[in-house]
């Protein structure tokens, strides 16, 4: 499909903040034209009128486990280890690869609804994650959760190959869940893997104090410092939740290019910690923002996650000037796609790849337009998503979604789901 | 207008947290009939088919200055008072009643889509306050925000007198700015006007550390303890943000039957800090949630207070289990009522008043139904509300108001006024 989408406000994100009026083509997966209104010559299989709102990357998604939709609302208000092993694992063990499949589709919906084109999914089973995602239409960065008790570096080094040739919208990248749960062998292995392909590495790091506490415990080390003794980081990676940080720990990401990957929405609702957020900008290390799984958030909402990034980090430091509007947009933005390795989708200009989202600037939450990337941040919310694009691709609009499936359908297939695993 | 809701679930909050399925049936402005699903005899002006959604009452936001929409990120990621002195003040002096009246209405339209059913609300001109409320259908409690610069005792008890009698959806409670904006002889002026008409007072408490430093500097007692000393509290009242409050001044709230209107996101914002929200639960002071103004939130949005005032009371007391879902819900909705003195808009049951709203399950942030009250206050946001009815009509519906003009024309003024001010 080729599609005109004129008549609109850009922030194309590849120069700053600056927001002009123009119009995006797209051809087939692609942005063939950003910029100013120009005579329409060509035969578009859709033309849409914009209507003044504004064209913008769609959000990255840095880090989420979509399988955990069924356990949403199942148990909350524990503490995050009681939460893990006597609520969660149980229930995780009855899943099949055939639950994941619809289980995913449910959490992509969600996504799209947020206005997310790319999700950074650390889940059970690749094959029917990627699946999922291919007959949505929707873009997957998979990564393992390789630990002690499931999987193996032979398994992720066969996955690795496999689903970075799988589909134009899969990609795969090498991980495991924590320290905490994987033995000494294991990380040696994977940092080998890493060499192997010179490839990042991502993990669970430091997202609570007890976490911590009980690696300085065992190795004498925090989780950052101990990991990069394997050489994990030689070619950079990335931690999600990154909450208890060590300024050492930081200067290891920092000499390694790696990404923090905030998940503020999780680490308050799990009472983890509230993450150095402004520490991890002044050293200049990439910020990505993920909604972790929704049974921790409970849901999987960029604008959440994006006004408790900047909040949370503007409580800690005592100070309503840090983290700013701007700094926010571009973490779930730029910033998330260079943490999952998205090289072509994280601005709108030619030749990159058409994710992309409208959002509607006349709602009464984002009126009067005062400033938009601050309305965004502290006043957006998802009624604001009027189109979400992936891959050259409406898949939402309007609150309808266009995914190869009725809504209703997947409802009623995770809610068989979830009763027969109780 | 008779209008009959059936197919629904129902969450009446008059005997706890039980969702029952049935119908409501609304005659005027009042609910006639709560329960299970009955022969259909009557002639209803409308029959809304609720498909299986969830009918609960409205949320009540507790704390506003719906005017300030001009300023809605028009000067963010300042410190409290800077932003305060240099941006707000000045901006708001340029303000006349009827700009006022479009700026509410703004607010209004904003408040509906959250499924808020009743807004408390400190701003400069009560007529035209009223107006805008009355011209929308929207009800509105107001207080004064009386101070050494605006207004005067004389005068608020005037308003007392003309908007209490002045349309059902208008009332008006006696309040004043804050401790450190209002002289000695005025509170004395206000406590005696509290003991003229036995009325509780409300006003800003304890929000910001300076301001209790600098009352303690002035005064040697906190600015809970100080107004109490003027008998200000002997009919109770309320106090908004309460973020910086000793045992001491949490008994004075229990003792006087007052209530604590929490408002997380504008702590958050302006890094004011976070409330004891566990303890103030614990003593059993009555909580409300408000969202504050829009110029220091900078949304108006129930949901994303209810999320932030358990994640941050999680974060506070470091323990996930504390401030559950259903005590949140209960003072988004109860809990403001009471404060705001709407004792018959509190809950749904027959004679009470119809400010209810429908909530949209089937969207995938409500799928699946494990917890309905828990996917509520987690995982809940604006795209689900499907309706919003106060006072028996329908003010908001599938994303279009119904308040006697053109979302529009509203955006458009409200355009004219902001840029009339710079």
């Amino acid at each position: 499909m080729n599609i005109r989408l004129y008549n609109a406000r850009i922030l194309t994100l590849a120069n700053g903040f600056e927001i002009e009026r123009g119009e995006v083509h797209v051809k087939g997966s692609l942005i063939s034209y950003v910029g100013e209104e120009k005579e329409n010559r060509e035969n578009w299989d859709r033309e849409i009128n914009c209507m003044d709102n504004l064209l913008m990357p769609g959000f990255k998604n840095a880090h989420t486990h979509s399988g955990m939709t069924f356990l949403r609302s199942f148990a909350d208000d524990m503490p995050l280890l009681d939460w893990l092993h006597q609520q969660v694992f149980p229930m995780e063990a009855k899943l099949n690869a055939d639950d994941i499949y619809h289980l995913s589709k449910l959490a992509i919906m969600e996504y799209l609804t947020s206005g997310i084109t790319a999700n950074f999914d650390m889940y059970l089973t690749p094959d029917t994650i990627a699946q999922a995602s291919v007959d949505c239409g929707f873009r997957t960065v998979m990564t393992s959760g390789l630990n002690d008790f499931t999987q193996s570096v032979e398994l992720m080094d066969e996955w690795y190959r496999k689903y970075n040739r799988y589909h134009e919208l899969i990609s795969f990248q090498i991980g495991f869940h924590a320290e905490y749960t994987t033995s000494r062998e294991l990380l040696e292995g994977v940092a080998d893997l890493a060499g192997k392909y010179q490839a990042p590495v991502y993990t669970h790091n430091s997202e609570s104090l007890s976490e911590v506490e009980g690696c300085m415990e065992r190795n004498h080390m925090t989780p950052t410092a101990y990991l990069n003794q394997f050489g994990m980081f030689r070619y950079g990676g990335g931690g999600y939740h990154c909450v208890h940080m060590t300024e050492e720990d930081l200067q290891i990401f920092q000499e390694h290019g790696m990404s923090v990957i905030t998940n503020p929405g999780s680490n308050a609702k799990l009472a983890s910690g509230t993450a150095p957020i402004k520490r991890i900008l002044d050293l200049g290390i990439n910020l990505a923002i993920g909604t972790d799984g929704p049974a921790s958030n409970n849901c999987l909402d960029m604008f959440r996650e994006m006004f408790l990034t900047t909040g949370l980090a503007k409580l800690r430091e005592n100070d309503a000037s840090v983290v700013d509007a701007n700094q926010v947009l571009y973490a779930a933005t730029v910033g998330g796609a260079k943490a999952m390795g998205l090289k072509d989708c994280d601005t709108l200009e030619e030749g990159k790849l058409a994710d992309l989202i409208l959002i509607d600037l006349n709602q009464p939450n984002m009126q009067p337009i005062n400033n938009i990337t601050k309305n965004i941040v502290y006043s957006g919310s998802k009624q604001n998503i009027k189109l979400t694009m992936v891959n050259g691709k409406v898949l939402y609009e309007d609150g309808e979604f266009h995914i190869g499936v009725e809504a209703q359908e997947v409802y009623d297939k995770v809610r068989q789901i979830t009763e027969s695993k109780k």
